[in-house]
Parts: structure tokens; C-alpha cells; sequence
């Protein structure tokens, strides 16, 4: 990360921290196994960088942090709950998630599946009182649940989800399966999506009109494939200790862009997806447009 | 059912199916096994309860049937997201529902944790179209949100599917622990507060009043906790082939109505829950709770 990223996010991912923590207080009628269960995951070590980009939109967009850190919070426990069923035994079977074990290994396959379930429900939840905090009209406010709902949904990271399991022995397909376009299809929905409605959260929360809520929607849809591809790569090429994974893509035969395309000409295309990003955000927002763009740049240089 | 129920509910389940049937047309980039996975079990004949509860509290307050049956329709997803998981083998293990295969049977274990996760976001997206279509003011829309977030979330649904779960060995439980307790507040929350969430929903959309709204909750919270009861003693009591279910309850050494305190004296716990539903709504709806009573009669009659 630049100095300046840097700085960008260690002021904020502190603030999402904090709200998390206090959302994650102890409830009237509520387990406190499930409660330490959806905390194991939810405090894992994160980098916050959805919840980050809703924020980055708001700003962008005139709205302070501080406004929109329950919506920040709301879109980091949908990401978490992906995480923790995309690891189940029946789905990618991981043991480890950023070098510690995954949630059923430690709270059992039942609770994994409720705590996943109970994260997706309370982001509802919460995402529904920072609209009401902002007393934000009605329809801006259901925009928000729906933005979230269809970027976490069956048309956004449920769907992608289903076509990477479906695609999992593409090589045994019949000829017409078209592995470039399914991958890209794929990641558009697993992972672009709800990077793209982190986004459009902050955009709508700030009230944003149409042009800029697209832009930066679109942009997330670019940095979020990219991010894909770089994954896919760093799951080839990365150290698998730094990266505190497993390398299951490997293990179990997957579509990557790694196997696909080779190493080198994934970076060109993550590079060509982060050029596109830039161009998408910086005629609308200028000079502000800056930590949108290192971002963007970060996403396809890190090495973890 | 009495014949003046009977035709209640004839002529609203039809309305409720054919709802869900429109919401579950195919949609871009939406699979189609998922799309057929999550059908499945929405359409496996279940008796639209929940959405009939919400249609009924909403005609109460004086909104047509017409105008809840999106919301009544995301009840009916929540409900049918958790019996799918509920079946899992992590969790009660079941291959029967209703006389059908489980979800996971069919479709495989993966694919049955991503359609009821489907259902749980498509669900709130639907809910809030129901709200944009009566341009129902802010506070009242996020209300709806919450409503039925509470009712499926680690304080409602979601928390009496903990509990149930870590009730399970309950006979090996340290002094201390109190089986009448525990019983009761794991079916508050499992079975009861989706119920009252789902009368909750219809009053908010009609925007009844606090204290017609409390009733209807109120009321739901009763039946919900009668039903639970008149079930447990059904899986002692019930045929096998009626009920359609395995009995995995006694199975599994669960924790029952039927199984604490007799059949008996669980059949009389019941009846007084249905005493107080009544006496919850005729006060502030008179003539109108005719459908609420009855139903709550039902409830314990039933024989599947």
C-alpha cells in the first residue's frame, strides 16, 4: 500500500472495528455460542476492504465515515457469512482461513451454517437502521436493502457461488461450455457484485444522483474482477503461509484465471480492469477520486 | 378446519402461490439449479401459514389481501430457507419433509446451504418491493425490515435453532439447568417469532396502530408457541405417513413438549395458549378476529 492508502485505511478500518464491536454486544435471546461464533469470523483479521469502499463512496459521494458505518458494518458480516459457508465440508471443505481455522472447524458444521445464517440476517438489520439514522427517504432507503439483497443474492455472490461449484470439472464439460466466458461470469457475480453494492451503499446512503451512483458501481464491478483474477494468481504464485490459505483452488481442479490463461496474461488482464476502473471514477470525482485509484492499484500489487 | 376457515384459506393460498410462482421466474444471471432448488421446497405443498398470517393481520387493519402478498410471499422464503436447513445432515439430519425428499437429497448438500441462503436475501429484497409498491413511508418501511430481521435472526429464528440444537443432550445437563426453562424459550424463538413477525409485517404495511400492532405480535408470539406444542406431541402421537416427517425428534433424544411433560398435560399447555390468543385480539378487533380465532383452534386440532 502507498503511504497514502495507508493512512486512509488505518483511520477507518478502526472505525468499522469499533461499530462491529458494538453490534456484536451481547443480546436479550440471543446464544452466546452464535454470538461467539459470528465474532470468531467477523474479527478474523479482515481488512475491511468492503466496508472501506461503502465509506470511500460516501465521502466521494459528501457524506462523512461516520455517517454510514453501520451500512460499512452490514456489508463486511454478508462478506463474512460468504466466507464461513463457502468453507464449509459440503462447499470448498477449508480448514484454514487466513492461517486459522475456519468457523465449523472450531464451532462445528451447525453452528458454521447458523452463524453464516444470523450474520446475512442481522446485516438486513443493521443496514435498515443507518437509513433510519440518516432519516433517508423511503425510496433511497429500500434501495439500499435491495442493492444489498441483489449484490448478495442469486443474481450477484449466491450465483456465483452456484457457477463455481458447477464449473468445478470444466475440463470433463461438453464441447459449447465456453471456459472464458463462464470464469469471467462467475467472478463477476462470486466476488464483483457485492463489491459493487459495498459501493452503491455509500453512494445511495449520501444521497448520490444517478451518474455518479453508476460510476461507482461500474468501478466496483472492474476492481472486483481484478481482484479475482489477482487472487486466482496469488493462489498459484503466493506463499502459502503468507497468504494463510490452503491453496484448495488447486486441490480441487477449479476454473481460475491462473489455469486458464496462464500467470502472466491474468496480470495483463487485472491491469487492463484496474486502467478501466481509473477512467470510469476520475472524470466524475477529480482530485478526490485519488483513494479510489491507489486502491484500484493496491488490488492487483498486493502480495497477500 | 372449520368449513368458513377452510375457505379462507382456499382462496389466499392460491394468491400466495401464484406470487411466489411470478417471483420465481427465471432472472439474468440467476442459475437455473438454484432457481430449481430453492422452487422445490417453496412449492412442496406447505399450507402457506405464515403468509395467510400476514394477509389476515393486514385485512384486520383494513388493507386488501392484494396488497401484502410480496411480504406475505417473503415470509413463506424465510420459513422454507430454514426447514431446508434445518434438514441438513450437520443439522436435524432429515430425508423426509412433507413425504418429499429433503432439499439436500436432491439437489446435494452444497447447493441446498446456497438455496436457503438464496431465499434469506431474496426474501428481504422482495419484502421491500412490497413497501415501494404501497409508497409506504420511511420509518414504517425500515420497520418491516427489522420486523421480520428480529423474527429470523440470532434473537429470533436463528437463536431457537441454537438453543434447540444445544438443548439436544439435555438429560446429561448439569443440575441447574431447567428443561421447562429452556423448552419454552427455545420455541419462542424458533417457532413463535417468525409467526409474529409475520402478523407483525401485515400490520406495519396496513400502519396500524401501536396497539393493534403489539396484539397481533402478541398473539402470533401464543399460537406459535401452541403450534410448536401440538407438533411436538403430533411426532409421539401423529402417523408417520400423515405427518410426511421421519420423527427424527425422538430420534435425536430432543428436548420435546411431548416428551417433559406427557402428552396430556402438553395438549392442556396448549389449550391455554390459545384461551390467551383469543382473549389477546377479540377486545380490538370484535367480529373481524373470527379468522385469528379459528385458526388459533386449529392450530392444536389439526391432526398433520
Amino acid at each position: 500500500m502507498t503511504p497514502f492508502l495507508l493512512k486512509y485505511f488505518s483511520r477507518r478500518a478502526p472505525m468499522v472495528d469499533a461499530t462491529l464491536k458494538t453490534l456484536m454486544r451481547p443480546k436479550p435471546g440471543q446464544p452466546e455460542t452464535i454470538r461467539r461464533a459470528m465474532s470468531y469470523s467477523l474479527f478474523a483479521g479482515g481488512k475491511r476492504l468492503r466496508p472501506i469502499l461503502t465509506i470511500a463512496a460516501a465521502e466521494l459521494c459528501g457524506l462523512g465515515a461516520r455517517r454510514v458505518l453501520k451500512a460499512a458494518a452490514a456489508v463486511e458480516m454478508i462478506h463474512t457469512y460468504s466466507l464461513i459457508h463457502d468453507d464449509l465440508p459440503a462447499m470448498d471443505d477449508d480448514d484454514l482461513r487466513r492461517g486459522r481455522p475456519t468457523n465449523h472447524k472450531v464451532f462445528g458444521e451447525a453452528m458454521a451454517i447458523l452463524a453464516g445464517d444470523g450474520l446475512l440476517t442481522y446485516a438486513f438489520e443493521v443496514a435498515a437502521d443507518n437509513a433510519k439514522l440518516l432519516k433517508l427517504p423511503s425510496a433511497q432507503s429500500l434501495d439500499l436493502i435491495q442493492t444489498l439483497a441483489r449484490g448478495a443474492g442469486t443474481q450477484g455472490m449466491v450465483a456465483g457461488q452456484v457457477a463455481d461449484l458447477e464449473a468445478e470439472d470444466w475440463k470433463a464439460k461438453n464441447h459449447g461450455f465456453d471456459p472464458a466466458k463462464a470464469l469471467r461470469s462467475i467472478h463477476e457475480r462470486k466476488t464483483a457484485a457485492l463489491i459493487a453494492a459495498s459501493l452503491e451503499s455509500g453512494a445511495i446512503l449520501a444521497q448520490a444522483g444517478k451518474s455518479k451512483r453508476a460510476a461507482l458501481s461500474r468501478y466496483g464491478q472492474l476492481i472486483g474482477l481484478a481482484f479475482q483474477i489477482a487472487d486466482d494468481v496469488l493462489d498459484v504464485v503466493g506463499d502459502k503461509k503468507k497468504l494463510g490459505k490452503s491453496g484448495s483452488d488447486r486441490q480441487n481442479n477449479k476454473l481460475t484465471y491462473a489455469s486458464l490463461y496462464g500467470v502472466e496474461k491474468a496480470q495483463s488482464q487485472a491491469a487492463a480492469l484496474i486502467a478501466s476502473a481509473h477512467k470510469t471514477i476520475s472524470p466524475l470525482f477529480g482530485a478526490k477520486a485519488r483513494v479510489l485509484n491507489e486502491l484500484a492499484d493496491h488490488i492487483v500489487q498486493r502480495d497477500r
